[in-house]
């Protein structure tokens, strides 16, 4: 089995101060938390055996703030957790990696909890809240697909970890 | 609308050695474990306008932890929260009872992480995996019915809170 972490990425600045959307920032608040929560995850145990990213600059930086958390896993950026992202591209590369310990993905709502909801019950209702730098995780099982399979056991809201 | 938090009882005295299921008390640990997480609760903000909890020993102690955590709101005992719980009348509570801001439900498993399931997707897969002492938050509307409308926004492990 594998455990995946969906991580939405931190803070970042607003639309009008960058007009490329693919180019937007983490604003300090944003490297700062992300830098807590991560830190925390740390703490708690929590290791990631490779980090996927989205490639939007806001992703990328939340992803190396997490690698660094965690001790330097690999971090690998792929396309298909762009917004609007390819849900099949994911479960491809699921199948592809079957041994694989610990994965979080970094991406964007609101495809990081429709997956989790996909994963979980198989479609979607669009009631899942996750928060920027919120944490979803799930169990993965071997030889079963990803829709409808998998175990939810954390949903995380930056706030919990950030208040402690 | 109304913050639902449901809430697995804590770590109990095994079945074989108390022959009444609905009598097994918390163990030291599970007394100990659950207040440290609702200590952390408060300190994390949240808040109970009122306690509901099964009438099972071992929920029932770990509701007057919470209470004695969350500064004394009301604590009762329904009868529709014992296992195999009646999520008709959780519905019908909740109809008569739409101003109330935050409401634990101190419970069991498999019937917890069930209810979150059909509030929040209208069925249920058995995928949320709800450990001892550990807590679902979900957010209920106004004029809406409690099946498949409800927003998930926390599913919390003990070991986060105890962790930290």
């Amino acid at each position: 089995m594998t455990y995946v972490y969906l991580f939405r990425h931190g803070i970042a600045i607003d639309r009008e101060l960058c007009p490329h959307d693919r180019d937007r920032e983490l604003t300090a608040e944003g490297r700062k938390k992300t830098r807590t929560i991560g830190e925390k995850l740390y703490q708690l145990g929590l290791r990631a055996s490779l980090i996927l990213t989205s490639p939007l600059v806001r992703a990328h930086q939340t992803a190396q703030i997490l690698a660094d958390c965690l001790q330097e896993p690999p971090l690998e950026v792929v396309e298909w957790l762009a917004p609007e992202g390819d849900f099949a591209a994911w479960e491809a590369w699921h199948d592809s990696h079957r041994g694989v310990e610990a994965v979080f993905l970094v991406g964007h709502e609101p495809d990081l909890s429709s997956w989790a909801e996909v994963m979980t019950w198989g479609q979607v209702s669009g009631n899942i809240l996750l928060k920027k730098a919120g944490l979803i995780g799930l169990v993965t099982y071997p030889d079963q697909p990803l829709r409808g399979t998998c175990t939810l056991f954390l949903l995380l809201p930056p706030k919990i970890l950030l208040g402690l």
